[in-house]
C-alpha cells in the first residue's frame, strides 16, 4: 500500500491536536507516506468521526497500538501520546526496529529522578534516556543527523530556549537573573475535556497556572545549564490565553554589559544564520503570535532597557507546529539528511 | 527575474486580506511566480511593514498601480481591489493584454443597472460585463477554460449557490420559498478600520446587518434565476460572528416532494462528482465552519423536515479561501487548463 | 439567620451558570434573602471552590438536596436543575409547602406525551403540568400573580416568542410560514464538560446543531398555537456562536398584508406598552446581542421586504438573564405582587 | 431637573468606554443624579446613537463642553477625556467651582517634566499637579476625604501598585528587582478606531507593546518610590490579550527573606483589612481576570519560590471598573464621606 520510495510513517495519538497536525503537515511532505494512524482509545473508528475536517482526505480507520504490527507497516513512528504512555510504548517500538520521534515529555530529561519529581510518573530506563536525542533543531540539530530516536522538545521550552540560548552562550546575560513569563493558547492543554478548557471559562479570561511548578521547567534548565556550563535556575510562569494557537515567552534578564537592541539582533542573526525557521526581527520590532500561526517559525524580538540594565526578549511560536508537529517533522528531515523544510513550507496563515 | 516556464502573476490590493491570502497560496503554486505585489496606498513600502508575518518570505516593496508597467512584469493580474476601483482598473489591464481574475464585485452582474442600484457606483461598460466569466468553479467551470477575464464570485454567493443549485436544477425546491440566513467571520468586512470592526464591539457580540440590502443578493438571484429558468427572488440576511474566518449559509426552502436527507446527499454527490472541493457530508452530518478553515472546501449538509415539508441546507466555506483567494486560484487553474488543485492543497487547519 | 421581613430563597443547582446568575442578581434584590444554595453533587463544599468570583461574597457551603430541610430554611425555591431532575424534585418541594420557580424544561409542556417525545424522560404527573404557570412575563404575566409554581420559559423560546407573538396575535403573519434561525452563546450549553464545549473546538467556529430536533420546539409551538388559535408548526435551527452570553433569534415569516417596518414598530410598542424589559427598537435599527448583555432586556427589530412579502424579525436576549435567572426573578416579583424590576436593574454591561 | 438631595454629576467623554461605564455604575448610585453627559465630538446627538445598549435608559442628548454651563448643571464632573484634553479642561472646571475626578493621566505625575517626557504633551501648571489627590483608594484613601480634585489612577498602575505596595512597605522585596509583566483586554485601548484594535488583527493573537515605554511607568515608580522612601525603577511590559475586559499584572521580585505564600497572604490581609474591594486570596490560589469582571475588586495571589528566592505576585482587576470608572466612584464616595461601596456593589459577572 505504501508509495514506492517513500518513508512509511505511523502516527500514534491521532486523536489529539499534535497528532492531527502531524497528519495535516505530512499530507504535503514529498518523501513521506502516512501508512497508519493509531489510537488506543478509538481503534476501528473512521478518523473523520473525531475530526470531521479530514473527511475525504484521510479515508482510513484508526489502528490499534501493537508494536509488531506497526513495524510491519511503518519505518518511523511519531508518538504524540500523553506523558507516561510514551515511557512504556517507545522502548517497544525501538526494540521492534522502528525509528521514533516522541512528542511526549518522557524522554527529554537525562536524569530519571528529575523526571519522576516533575512528571510524577516512573521514569523510563536510563538507557533510553541516554539514547534519546533532544531535538531542538536550531541548537542541537547536528545531533539529529542519523539518529534513530528523537525526543521532540516541549512547546514552552522551544520558544524559551530559542529566545535565550544565543545570549547565554555569548555570556551577555546573567544566568541567575532569568525570569520567563510565558503565555499559551488553549490547544496546548490538549483535547481532553475538563472545566479548565470549557469555552465559557476560558473566553474573556486570562489565567496564570502552575507557577514555578510546570514540568517544562527542568527541560529549560537542563538545556540552559548545558549551554552556560553551570547550573541555571529560572523563574517560570505560564498563562492560558483565550486563543487556540500560539505561545509567547516574554523573558527578562540582567545584562552583563551595555548592549543595545541592535547588538542583540546582530548576535542572534549570526547564531541562527542559515536556519530557515528562526526569524530575528529588526531592532524595535516585537513579534506577535499570529505572525507565526500555522507555520514552523520562531520569531524573536528585543527591548533593551538602559534604565534597569535588563533585556526583554520576546519569542513566539505556533505551539502545535514549531512547538510540536512541525518541529517533529523538521527533526525527521534532519534525521534523514533531507532538506530541513520538506513538508513544512513557510507562510503563516493570516489572519 | 521570473522563473522560466512559470506564469508571472501580479496582485493588486496587497494590503487587504484577500490579497495577502493570494500571496500565501501562490507561494506554493508550482506553476506560478509572483512578480509584483501592488498597492495604490502603500507603494514603495516593504510588504512586511503592513504584514509582518511575511517577513523574510516576500522580500519586495509594494509596486504602484500602472497597467503598462504591470504588463511588462506579469501575464495575469489578480485584482483584490474595492468595488468601484476594479471597475476602472480592470478595463485598462485587459487593454494592456493581461489576463485578469477580479475579486471585487464590479463585474459579477450582467446588468449594469442592477450593479448601480446595489453597489451605488457607476457600472463598467457593458462590453466588459459581458466578457467577464462568472467563475463559480463547480457550476460554471467549463466557461473558465481558456477565458481571459474571470469575475470571481463573492463569498456569500459562493457558499449559498453551491448549497442551492443542485436542488434548484433538480426542481426539488420551490424557488419562491428560499430564505438564506448567512453568517460571516470578520475578515469578510476587510481590513479597513471602523467602529464596526473594533475588537471590543465585535467580541462577545452577534450582529445582523444589511438585511435584504446586501449587494450579494442580485449576484445570488442572477445565478439562481439562470439555473431555474425563471426569476428567483430570495430573502437574505447577513450576520457578523466574532471569529476571523468562515461563512455559514443556513438555507431554508419548501420541498416539492417528500425527499429525505439521503435523497439530497445522493443528488448533490452526483452533481458534484469529480469536483475535489465540494464535500457533501453524510446524511445527518452538518458541517461547521472550522472544518474547512484555511482550505478551499465547501462542505454541505442537510436536514429534511417532514413536519413542515422544508429542507434546511447548511453550507460552509472559508470566506478568504473558497470565498476569495482560493477560488481565484482555482479559476486560474481552470483558465490555464491545469489541474484544478494546484497551489490549493486540501487539509484544513484544525483547530 | 434570615433577615426580618425578607423572603427566604433557596437555589438548587448552584453549580451551573443559571444558578450562579441567580445568586448574582438576588444579591441586590431588596426583598429577598438567599438562605440556602444547594447542590447535589458538591454538598459540603464552599461555593467559592467552584466559583472563585464569589470569594468573600457568598460565604457558605453548599447544602444537600433535602426537601424537608429546604422547607425549614426557605419560602421559595429556584430549581436550576437539569431536565429529568426537576421532574422528580419539584413535586416534593411543592408538597413541602414551598413556592417554586423551576428553570428546567420539565413543566413547560402541558402535554406529558410531548414532553416524553422531545425530552426522552418520563413526564411529571399531569396535575403538576397543569398547576405550573408558564412564566413568559410580558405575555402571560397576569397568570403569575399569586401563583405558587412557575415554570420559567426556555432561553430560545423567550427570545423567539417575544419576537413573534404580537404579530401572530394581530394576524399579520402566516403561521405556517414561520422559520426561526436561532444562535446562542456557549453558556447556554451549561457548565458540564464535553468536547462540544472545549474552547479550541468552539473558538473560531460556528456550528449548527439539533436542526428541527431541539426540545424547545414544542414549547414555542405550544405558545404560538395558543395565541394563534390554531396549530402552529415551525422550522427551527439552533447555532452555537463563539461567545459566552447572548441569544439572537432571526425569524422569517410571510406577511398577510403590506406592512412596513414602522407598522411593526407601532404594533409591538403598543403590545409591550408598560413592560419595562422589552425594547422595540426604532424602524431600521436591528439590535445586537451585546446591547442586552448582563441585563433582563429583550430587544426587537424589524426588516420588512416588499420584494418578497416577508418580514424579518430579530430578537435578542442575554440567555442567562432574560433567558433564565433574570426572568425567574421577574416571575418571582410578579408572583409576589412586587414591582417587576426589583433586583434586576436595567443597564447592560458594555462592552 | 435634579432630584432633591442628590449630588449632581456630569460626565465628560461619554463616547468612550470609561465614560459609558460611569453611566452604568452611577445609574444605581443612591446619592448621585447624572445631570449631564458631555461629548465634544458628538454634542447634540442622542446618546443611544453611539451606545444602543442605553436605549430607553439614558434618554438625553449629549451636551457640549462649556465649563460655565456645566457648573450650572452639576456639582461634580468626571472627566473621562484623552490625555492632553483634561490638562486644559480640568483647570477651567475647577475655576468654575466644580469638584473634579479626572480619569485621564494628566494630573497623576507630580513632576511636570516627567509628564512631558512620557506623555509628549505640555504639562498642566504645577499648582494643579500639586492640588490633585492621587486616588489609589486602598493606599491613599484618607487623602481623598474632603478633597475637591482627584486624579484617578491608571488601570495598569492600580493592579500593579495594589499588588506591590504592602510588600514594599514591609521591606520584604528588593525594590531594584521588580519586573512587571502586565496584560490587558482591548477596551483599555479605548474606542478609537485603528488597525491595532481591528477584530481580525487582535483575535487569535497576543501582542506585546510599548515595552519599557508605557506612560504608566512613571506613575508606578512615583508611588512605589514614595512608599519605599527611595527611588524605585521597574521593568514593565504590556501585552494586548484577545478579550474585552481585564488586566492581570504578573509581578516578580527578589525576596529579602525566606517568606512563604502564607506569610504574604497574612501581610496583605492585614494591610487591606477593612477595605472591601481588595480580596487577598488563600495561599496557593491565583486569581483569574474573569473572577473580577464587571466588579470593583482587585484580587491578589502569590507564588513564593524557595529555589530562586523570588516571589511572584498576580493581581487582577476589571480595567474599566477598578481601573477606571469604578475607582472614580469609589473616590467620589471617599471625597463625600459616604460609604465606600455606594453605587458599586460586589458580585462579578460570571461567565
Amino acid at each position: 500500500m505504501a508509495v514506492e520510495g517513500k518513508l512509511r510513517a505511523a502516527i500514534v495519538g491521532s486523536t489529539g491536536y499534535g497528532g492531527v497536525e502531524l497528519i495535516r503537515l505530512l499530507q504535503s511532505h514529498p518523501k513521506v507516506e502516512i501508512t497508519s494512524v493509531i489510537s488506543s482509545s478509538s481503534a476501528g473508528a473512521p478518523i473523520e468521526e473525531g475530526f470531521p475536517h479530514l473527511t475525504g482526505i484521510v479515508e482510513r480507520s484508526l489502528d490499534g497500538v501493537d508494536p509488531a504490527e506497526i513495524a510491519g507497516r511503518a519505518d518511523i513512528v511519531f508518538t504524540a501520546t500523553p506523558s507516561g504512555v510514551s515511557a512504556k510504548l517507545v522502548p517497544q517500538l525501538l526494540e521492534a526496529g522502528l525509528k521514533v520521534v516522541d512528542l511526549s515529555g518522557d524522554f527529554r530529561l537525562k536524569n530519571g529522578a528529575d523526571y519522576e519529581q516533575w512528571y510524577k510518573h516512573p521514569a523510563p530506563a536510563d538507557a533510553y534516556l541516554e539514547q534519546a536525542v533532544y531535538g531542538l533543531c536550531e541548537v542541537f540539530g547536528e545531533r539529529a543527523a542519523g539518529a534513530g530516536f528523537i525526543s521532540n522538545p516541549g512547546c514552552y521550552p522551544t520558544a524559551t530556549l530559542l529566545g535565550l540560548i544565543p545570549a547565554i552562550e555569548a555570556g551577555w546575560i546573567k544566568p541567575d537573573s532569568i525570569i520567563i513569563d510565558a503565555k499559551s493558547g488553549v490547544s496546548g492543554a490538549g483535547r481532553g475535556t475538563s472545566l479548565m478548557v470549557h469555552f465559557a471559562e476560558i473566553n474573556e479570561n486570562l489565567k496564570a497556572y502552575k507557577i514555578n511548578k510546570h514540568q517544562h521547567i527542568p527541560e529549560i534548565e537542563q538545556a540552559l545549564s548545558e549551554i552556560a556550563g553551570e547550573q541555571v535556575t529560572v523563574t517560570f510562569t505560564t498563562h492560558l490565553v483565550p486563543m487556540n494557537r500560539g505561545i509567547m515567552s516574554t523573558m527578562y534578564a540582567g545584562m552583563k554589559g551595555s548592549y543595545t537592541e541592535q547588538d542583540f539582533v546582530d548576535l542572534y542573526r549570526k547564531y541562527y544564520a542559515g536556519r530557515p525557521y528562526v526569524r530575528v526581527r529588526d531592532a524595535g520590532i516585537i513579534p506577535a503570535t499570529k505572525e507565526v500561526s500555522g507555520s514552523n517559525y520562531c520569531d524573536i524580538g528585543f527591548a533593551a532597557d538602559a534604565r534597569t540594565g535588563r533585556i526583554t526578549i520576546v519569542s513566539v511560536i505556533d505551539n502545535i507546529v514549531k512547538g510540536a508537529a512541525g518541529q517533529a517533522i523538521q527533526n525527521l528531515n534532519l534525521m534523514m539528511g533531507w532538506e530541513e523544510t520538506l513538508g513544512l513550507g513557510y507562510t503563516p496563515v493570516y489572519p
